[in-house]
């Protein structure tokens, strides 16, 4: 079955709530999209693309004329259409998910609603509560959108405990955290394989 | 291919959150059991089983004994484990779920977790919110629980607005309700069937 | 006592989470404005100040320089500071707060944060959940933030029921509406004097 | 003013929302008792008693008989009516509150709802997430009951974090969190006596 010979390459679009040029969410995804690199064969079979959200405008529907969206949003929404899969690297504002991110995410929900039906995975540093509120919030608005997330793992950093996570550029240099993203990755994957009923049982069950 | 040709029989584990004895929760369990007799062809390889909670005691670990559960846990664990899916039915209790079904939640989470990767789908009928609070609660629960809930339809029933749904039994009378949870049925029965990587493109997509 | 004898005026700053030009949300605010003037005794003590957040950047903590804000974040922070209480109108959108309002929101709550100790209220227009799950997410966020909100009376309004609430401009029309959002002002003024030490017996409990 | 003279002593109902013997949730509750006794002068005018609730049936509405509860709920009601405010702590199950800890939440709520207006501090021992996630849900569980709950400070308590926090038995021995514990006890004080309008300037701002 050509399926299970050649594993199907699948495309991630990888957004950050935070638009700080040393984002150490932004990070996660530098680090996610140098696995793919590095790794080779561990996670082969997916391409992780970086999608900017920074020129976006605030969400208001007046600005939508005849069915067509603002040039930056038409751009962003046709890069989440072409993606297979999601990961999300968001730090947490006020127990909640950052403007931008929301601003984003409810942009290419308009009618037609481009998230229906993708798999996601969710990554956060922050402090105190690690970002876990915030990715509950995530969980519950991805549910009206129809986004399918990775339940397990988890991943929540919490940048205040030693050791030190990133330089001062954003950059993950610590290697136990580089391995949970890895895990992320692999289980965001599996999950998008299974919910394209492309999974097979040799690729184990990550259920 | 054999898994097109004969779609597996899914079996559903069916808990009402109320322990009321006409509760209307317990009327869209019997509904959705009567559904899948009478339906026939339309939701065929669904098996709906009520599992009933109402004799668990109040989880506490201190009761677990050299790694056995007290007799009603027990069963009830093992009824979870041959289920395939779960069919959620509960009133919302104070903005939140019910301590009956929290606490059957919470016994079969005990290591082994029971609940991994299994599909599920909730129901509720309650009045203001119609459910959608305790219904949010769930899913956050089931996040740990590694439970994978079907996104849409949702399901929320006002029972305070009209026409009647249910008789003085709690027996669901309303023929558009009926159809909402047959709808819901199929969505998980296709959902389940996906996870398991048995879905093909011939059960149409309901990403 | 002086505080008894003449009970203080309260100054509220009334946020609009949409930025729609006719939104039925700025719609209840215009309405608790109006109110305000016309019912003179019913809820005198009251100002209600509505504070434009559509000229806000999205925040990004690189936009502070040397403790200083923007020049529209500083007058929105200042806003903020002199009221005593505030009155939130929103939509939601996919299940969650809007970002202009979550915007907002973040920008005064960077140190030191505007937002403790003031006494809120929450009112919401819109389909489906009524607003009711963005509500909850905005008291999460409020916790963080020292928010009081009011636990009572609750303001959920569904736009689709009938009868029709705000004409085309977004003007609220319907009494019954006009009376509810009164019955908030009027719990929103008592809490408020209640977390100043300033309420007496003689105003009654609203507890 | 006599409430200035003599501050009047507060009641504080305190619940577990663990049933196991050792439980350090429990171990909080006794330090807090404990707390009171020694520290006199410092939290002066609080009396914690601790109320159990191992003995309520399952919340089942058909249980009411001709207007009353059953002889345990009776007398929890009658409990929890003579506090003027309450202490929550209790352990984090699958991410929401404990089954034992809702059910007691949901008695006291039936007609006449008797937590209505009272002052709440919140406090949890738990691993992972500290409790945080059950201690947001408690809160919205409050809301529909019109619990006033104290926002700062917030008590989590990571157990699996050293140095070691409780003995065998349960017992709270870490002096730092002893203090977080008393400082938790004199925010609710201050908040209980700000809601009753009896507390001036001279005892600080805690807003």
């Amino acid at each position: 079955m050509e399926m299970e010979a050649a594993k199907p390459t699948i495309k991630v679009a990888a957004i950050c709530g935070s638009l700080r040029k040393n984002s150490s969410n932004r990070g996660l995804i530098r680090a996610g999209w140098a696995a793919e690199k590095i790794c080779g064969e561990s996670i082969k079979g997916m391409q992780i693309e970086y999608v900017d959200i920074s020129s976006l405008p605030f969400i208001n529907p007046d600005l939508e004329v005849h069915g067509t969206f603002p040039p930056a949003v038409e751009d962003f929404r046709k890069k989440i259409l072409e993606a297979d899969s999601l990961l999300f690297a968001s730090p947490e504002y006020n127990n909640s998910v950052t403007p931008s991110l929301k601003n984003a995410i409810d942009w290419a929900s308009r009618p037609p609603n481009i998230w229906a039906g993708k798999a996601a995975a969710i990554v956060s540093v922050a402090s105190d509560s690690s970002g876990m509120l915030s990715q509950y919030h995530l969980r519950q608005i991805g549910v009206f959108l129809n986004i399918h997330f990775v339940n397990k793992p988890e991943f929540f950093l919490n940048r205040s405990q030693p050791p030190r996570k990133f330089d001062s550029q954003g950059n993950l240099i610590d290697p136990q955290v580089k391995d949970n993203l890895k895990g992320m990755l692999l289980a965001l994957q599996a999950f998008t394989l299974h919910l394209r009923g492309g999974f097979s049982s040799k690729d184990g069950n990550i259920l």
